[in-house]
């Protein structure tokens, strides 16, 4: 079993780096907290006689030697970076209960066949510079270093010009390493394990995801004076959009989810009709068929509604990722390991995507979750138990050995 | 008939302060500009051998003496105040129609029985300080002068330090004038006249409006991790009562508006179900009884949608006018005018509060309308034809002699 007060002392430090307003945390990717977040996880990483390797997007990769000089690591990580206010253990849970495992494997000396590297994924978040999981998705082969390098931030700053500033370019050649196997233990985000009661998820899949960004376009018109028959009417046309999203949704049940988060009004002022209204549809699913249905389906009634207004619409795909079907052999381990160790368990659909989904396109990859209270994240408020964060780490301590071989 | 040149020449000098960046104006009340616009009115009412009195609000009288020291004035005119990106027209049309009313009477040498008072109210807009209408709204005994002046704007600059600072705090008491009457001359800011192809509205009524501030409380979820059961979606709830605001308003037909210009998403992030979302429904109609008929029915139907979804919903009637019947005898004159001009007219319910409302509560009033482009307003494209302003300007000149009495 890991050091469960050492990895939540481990946590609560890190914690201290960027704090948030709220009991959180703003580390942000390549920001200078980023840059003290990163050098403390190397000064653990190298007390514990890690070898570090970094490549260009600033992916920490922090080696613990194997004794069969020809097998494959085993990959064991998350991120560092957070959310402007965002929580404590959204990512640095799965960063430091990586570091955790090695740390009781160095106590207790136990050694691996494969090596084992404890990983820090840049710019899960997405939340400085879009898209999330930017690093993992080059190292997979779906964005090229190129876009990365070319992502702005609200300033105008770009990814490549940051990492320079914060000296964490590596030499590495992005992708070029090749896993025996990946592991990533994650906060749920979400309120199922809370709600059943049950202490691990059993990561079996992740959704897969369309953003849908609409653009409809009504006419800017005087609220009072602009009589009803002579309305274009956006905004009308925006609210059957979601409660048509709403019925997509509802019959694609069970394992679908559909909703929308960001809505921006033009000119926006109370006695103004909106000239332009911007939102986007955010849906997930499991199964690819279903969830490209979805989207095909929200397309279709969304421009016969807004047809029906007469309301102008165009529509972005602003995001995607396919559904992750994670590696049958890994989840096995991982509930294996859960019920060795007696903790109540259930498999689990990732509902939030992450660094995983990417790494699950060039290795065998699974996931392990703990419950997080109310479901709540990106949020500082967000919370865990140290008894959530420790049997989670304990699953993936015995999963790892299991697949790093003794 | 008025010199038709002369008042689009006025216009358009007056439009050169304060320009817009897109050929529209911004000269919002109590800046630099509105103290500008105001020194050229002034200065052209000199011209004109008007007398100048302004009250506490800073509100402009400019007074053409009349044959009998006993009759009471007939007041005429309208705002100089504009929307940050307001149009040339707004207001402007009416105070500056007046203008060339009196300038029309000195050139033909025409003495009235009762005098004649040019009329440029203070804050019409409401865009800087709100509410809008806010100085005739005082003058009617509707809002108090220490309201008023408490009123501020978004840097916190409040209304009573701003007039001072421009210095047009004026010596009278603010309501203290008694009118024989009030006309006010304005661009429709709606459709129906250029729709039905008529150069003269004749103003009966004004709708009465009611502004409903919704605060929906949802709870703030992942997008991608919180499963349909278990979501508060205030999205959801907001969708749901657009609809349901545009039945209800639907049921009221004819001569009833409703809808929502105003919302606001929190935090507004594409893979975040909103914890709260604001918006305003604006509703609208001639008769008093279905008014408040349509407000009490979208705040029950909404207080069950919310039940519905488990969403929290607050209502605050952050807005409100009564429905107003202009004076019969003023209207008449207004349609005789438009008759013996041989201008195309046609009765019209005033959209968009005005003065006039205000004014109606203390003097008989009416008001005279000319369309506008697709009924284009509070926007800088907003665009009349020198012909339409004529038109207007020539009928109340008509109307206002036979109320001012030759
Ligand atoms: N884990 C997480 O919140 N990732 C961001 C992308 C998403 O919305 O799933
Ligand atoms: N004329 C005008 O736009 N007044 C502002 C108040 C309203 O929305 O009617």
């Amino acid at each position: 079993k890991i050091d469960s007060d050492r990895l939540w002392q481990s946590i609560m430090d890190m914690a201290e780096i960027g704090p948030g307003i709220a009991g959180g945390c703003n580390r942000q990717t390549l920001t200078d907290e980023d840059a003290q977040g990163r050098a403390l996880f190397k000064s653990w990483c190298d007390d514990a006689g890690l070898t570090m390797g970094v490549d260009k997007m600033g992916t920490m990769f922090m080696t613990r030697a194997g004794t069969d000089p020809d097998a494959l690591p085993v990959y064991v990580g998350s991120h560092l970076d957070t959310q402007p206010t965002g929580g404590k253990y959204d990512g640095v849970l799965g960063v430091l209960a990586a570091l955790e495992l090695v740390r009781t494997l160095n106590d207790a000396e136990i050694k691996t066949k494969h090596p084992i590297v404890v990983t820090n994924w840049a710019n899960e978040e997405g939340a400085r510079f879009s898209p999330p999981m930017l690093a993992s998705g080059v190292f997979a082969g779906v964005n090229t270093l190129d876009y990365a390098y070319g992502r702005q931030d609200l300033e105008g700053n770009t990814y490549g010009d940051e990492l320079k500033r914060i000296d964490w370019v590596g030499e590495e050649e992005v992708g070029a390493r090749k896993m025996h196997a990946y592991f990533e233990y994650h906060i749920e985000q979400g309120p199922v394990l809370e709600a059943e009661k049950k202490e691990i998820g059993v990561v079996t899949h992740c959704q897969g995801l369309w953003w849908l960004e609409f653009t409809l376009t009504g006419k800017e018109a005087h609220t009072g004076s602009t009589p009803m028959a002579m309305r274009t009417n956006a905004g009308l046309a925006m609210a059957r959009i979601f409660e048509m999203v709403e019925e997509v949704t509802m019959a694609a049940q069970p394992n679908a989810v559909g909703g929308v988060g960001q809505v921006t009004f033009s000119p926006n002022s109370r006695n103004v009709l909106p000239g332009t209204v911007v939102f986007t549809v955010d849906i997930r699913t499991v199964d690819q068929v279903k969830l490209d249905g979805m989207r095909d389906a929200i397309k279709e009634k969304a421009a016969h509604i807004c047809a029906g207004l007469g309301v102008g619409c165009s529509v972005e795909q602003v995001g995607h990722f396919d559904p992750v079907t994670f590696d049958a052999g890994l989840v096995e381990k991982v509930r294996n390991a859960a019920v060795e160790l007696g903790y109540s368990h259930m498999d689990l659909v990732s509902g939030a995507g992450h660094d995983a989904c990417w790494a699950a396109k060039v290795a065998p990859a699974t996931m392990i979750m703990c419950p997080c209270v109310d479901g709540l994240s990106h949020n500082e408020a967000e919370d865990i138990s140290q008894e959530w964060a420790t049997a989670g780490a304990d699953v993936m301590l015995h999963a790892v050995l299991e697949t790093a071989e003794i």
